[in-house]
């Protein structure tokens, strides 16, 4: 899957996850996630159910907590892993993340969704200043394969600084 | 969170979902899910790390993994969902889902992603034609809230229809 050439010295490289999800009649969905790979395939089991109040068995969370945490988590990875990229001493950090939606619906039609924002707010301890903090947050944002297939302007970042927060 | 005026019959509603992160200083991420409601909040433990191949110790799934789980789930529950409000009789259905991504990297610098295509691979056991079926899949499009955060025309749906396969 890596690519390179001695006139391009750009590396490119594939992710693959799949997903195989089986519905039999209720809100609960079972689904197992694939990550594809040359070393093999792992495989995990993810179901997904809907809370009691809406209708579902509550056997398993929400779809959109795995939504959210898969953002949350691929974003911070892309901390860890950039900050040694780019030399920057990060020890613990913690990442806030804010998913809010609304939904609009006439009668009894289907509903129609629409994102408001996701609010990532970021407090990393760190040897660096503001600047180097603000630098490893925008390398986090364009390394994360979550972030980046979300519709543009949706994400956005602060940076924790003294007691207030800087908008990134 | 629902307004509902005599003078406007649409029904507004919103969803959030919060995700507190913490990262000690390898790939693992902790995470806590945490569903706002007025009913009260619900918390979930959905941790990620990554595979020992690229420096982690795969103690958690991957954060791709919960993102695909996130799109699929959500989209399979608006199908059973709007299937109801549509009025389609839908026994069981499956949901095949490719999330695929591609990075570039030049040299030592934190690298670059890119979504190429999420690809839903919807067969429905329901008691309706196909067009009734891609009238449900697009109702499910418009309402699934993972769906609708997404880059646009990144997910594309098709529908088994016989031996093959039909773009909705």
């Amino acid at each position: 899957m890596v690519e390179n050439t001695v006139a391009d010295p750009t590396i490119r490289f594939e992710l693959k996850f799949d997903a195989e999800a089986r519905n039999e009649g209720k809100y609960r969905t079972d689904i197992t996630v694939i990550r594809r790979s040359r070393l093999g395939d792992e495989h995990y089991d993810m179901p997904t159910d809907e809370g009691q109040a809406v209708g579902g068995d509550g056997t398993a969370p929400w779809p959109l907590c795995y939504f959210a945490s898969g953002l949350t988590g691929c974003f911070a990875t892309h901390l860890r892993m950039f900050a040694k990229h780019l030399d920057i001493p990060l020890n613990d950090f913690s990442v806030s993340t804010r998913c809010h939606w609304e939904a609009r619906q006439s009668g009894a039609a289907p509903y129609q969704a629409t994102p408001i924002a996701f609010m990532l707010d970021i407090d990393l301890n760190a040897g660096t200043d503001d600047a180097g903090k603000i630098r490893l947050i925008r390398a986090a944002s364009h390394g994360c394969f979550a972030e980046q297939s979300m519709k543009p302007g949706l994400v956005k970042h602060r940076l924790k600084s003294g007691g207030g927060w800087i908008d990134v």
